[in-house]
């Protein structure tokens, strides 16, 4: 075990999150959140033995760089620093430069920062938490692990936009897709689960987070998928719009709205927190839901009826489909949520299993649909397992 | 039959389509073009015994007017002026405002112009195009139908935006729809095909032309569809992009290009225009592609695919699905768009009759997919005879 541990990092513009992957098992050793990076109250806390423990960082200077300071204090304390064998990050957004998992150097973190226009909300800041990392583990090698890296199998119909080749070749604009890490995990998962070859089989998977995406997967391969040039589109967020008419944009500019107001509007004021009128989070969207909110009610109904509306779409993609995985926060969490969405999906012959959709453990391997109908499931997710993988067949190859 | 003749306008921005519609028949006693408007060869054609009539109009002035006024000439030569008991216009948006046909009159002409942000390509025509009209038959009743008003029965999880609830309050922003006289009059006429009362009939109707969308229709109520707030969301189109992630719209600002560039690009220079890089036309993308040109087969399957897709979405707002109906100047003349949309459906098991499909006459009925596998079929759409009856309905109202 002490040579497969791999440090993962996926730092944010306000938050670092931070975990020590045993790549044999999946299992994080240690993990943390360094959060509200930029205020008064920024800190870094983890858990050992079920205990929180918490640290504020000083008002002066880079967050990201004192917390990972922290988590190198932290490592040190708990003598498992020299156990650590590489550092993994996870990257939003690779553009169609990066295809796989590389190996990071000045050259590599330049393109990173690059493709920032493409996930203004991600890029750069992933930058930042490399480059405190690589001051903080010199002698460590570094990777990135791209969120769009798995849907570079997409075909042209799927990846290219309803718009001029001209945008394509001078911009790169099409279809990237994002949550990749988390797709191609729970893809694998569910194969094991039904006991076929991943490269004989074909799923629809649903990550459910603050961000959400559904991907088709095709023998084992993305063949679409519902986030697009940037994490913007596809299904309804937290506070991100999805899908939008993009006459509504026009509209608003016309109104006198300045670029920055609407897609201010669109990425941190829309979604459920817009619709509902409450909240970004889907947990408060439920409880304001059975307390007869009008707003959060029409905002849960929109949610599932749009990932509804996705999944089905999806079918067309596939020849066949061996199940439908429900992962991410929302996903593995929200029975109502999912529920929902398979109730909307009774025309295709899906009917939940109610006893094992509301299991915690969801019933036999996260099956959730009654025998004898298609398959759904859930798996959760484990993002930070894949880029710890990642890194060490890098590492090693 | 003398009173129940309905002259049918549709006025354009550079066009105005016009039709003699018997309510009873629904057949076109006269119909023609005017076209070229604002340029030097503005004209208006009529043909009559199978002969094209062409007259150039001046190129001093309002072509709108000119080409009226040459028509209300033409109806006098032809002895039918005096049959005329009223006369329909095609209105693309009526906004929340319009839920119905109604009787137009100076209020109505301003509220129609009032919502030409919501249409710019469409209502300002309109209102020129009526006010022509209303010159030049003071003494008829004149009625706006709008493409909106069937699309007013969806429920609010089908047109409320992913979006702040305030922009909905305070602008009227929402899904509204297009294209609602043919989705109705084809679902009434496929109703009639599967002898089934239409309110008890659910179909997806598809009609495809230079612009494009798809309709659920759930015991003969829209449910959803596919345009939105304007007519530029959804299907890929002759030179709309339908569907965009928006965040290509922040993406193309940020690079210096102005809104006005922007929205002329989506509008105008995308679909099959700017993804094949040849046509706007569907018949000349099919052409292209069948000479292996790359862009045009790109075009046709983007196409056929995101329709495809649209189909299966719809499906999630059905409780059954009784037939496909396929409309429009595409729907209802490309046998090649129509061939791979039936294949891109198969693993819901749509197969087509491959003879039906190639007939002109759509084999029975216009159904084009195997006995005993789901149902699709053909339908030709006649939106100015829907325009025509309602506009004589109300007039006997």
């Amino acid at each position: 075990m002490s040579n497969s541990l791999v440090l993962v990092i996926n730092s944010g513009s306000s938050s670092l999150k931070f975990a020590l992957i045993d790549t044999v098992s999946g299992e994080a050793t240690l993990n943390g959140l360094g959060e509200c990076f930029g205020l008064a109250d920024a800190n870094v806390s983890w858990k050992i033995d079920g205990k929180k423990h918490e640290f504020q960082l000083s008002d002066n200077g880079n967050h990201h760089k004192q917390a990972i300071d922290r988590i190198v204090a932290l490592l040190e304390e708990q003598g498992i620093k020299q156990d650590i064998v590489a550092v993994g990050h996870r990257v939003v957004h690779g553009g169609e430069k990066f295809t796989q998992t590389v190996k990071i150097d000045e050259t590599v973190l330049q393109e990173i920062e690059n493709l920032s226009d493409l996930a203004p909300l991600h890029n750069p800041a992933h930058v930042v938490g490399m480059r405190a990392a690589i001051a903080a583990f010199p002698a460590l090698s570094q990777y990135a692990v791209f969120d769009t890296a798995f849907h570079q199998t997409m075909p042209a119909k799927a990846y290219t936009g309803a718009i001029s080749s001209k945008l394509y070749d001078d911009y790169g604009i099409r279809r990237y897709g994002f949550h990749g890490t988390s797709h191609y995990f729970v893809s694998r998962e569910a194969a094991k689960v039904i006991n076929k070859p991943i490269e004989k089989s074909s799923f629809i998977s649903v990550h459910l987070g603050n961000g959400a995406s559904v991907c088709a997967i095709k023998d084992g391969q993305s063949v679409d998928t519902s986030m697009g040039f940037t994490p913007l589109s596809g299904l309804m967020m937290g506070t991100r719009c999805g899908d939008l008419d993009p006459g509504i944009i026009e509209f608003l500019l016309k109104k006198g709205w300045s670029p920055e107001q609407v897609f201010k509007e669109l990425n941190s004021n829309s979604g459920f927190l817009g619709v509902s009128g409450l909240t970004s989070d889907c947990r408060g969207v439920i409880e304001a839901m059975e307390e007869g909110h009008v707003g959060a009610t029409l905002a849960f109904e929109i949610f599932t009826y749009r990932v509804a509306k996705y999944i089905a779409s999806y079918m067309v993609a596939l020849d066949e489909l061996d199940g439908i995985i429900f992962t991410g926060g929302i996903g593995e969490n929200s029975l109502p949520i999912r529920s929902q969405i398979l109730k909307s999906l009774k025309i295709f012959g899906y009917r939940e299993d109610e006893a094992a959709n509301a299991d915690a453990r969801f019933g036999k391997d996260g099956v959730i649909t009654q025998a004898n109908t298609p398959l759904a499931m859930v798996i959760p997710t484990n993002e930070e397992w894949v880029i710890a993988k990642e890194s060490m067949a890098l590492l090693h190859a």
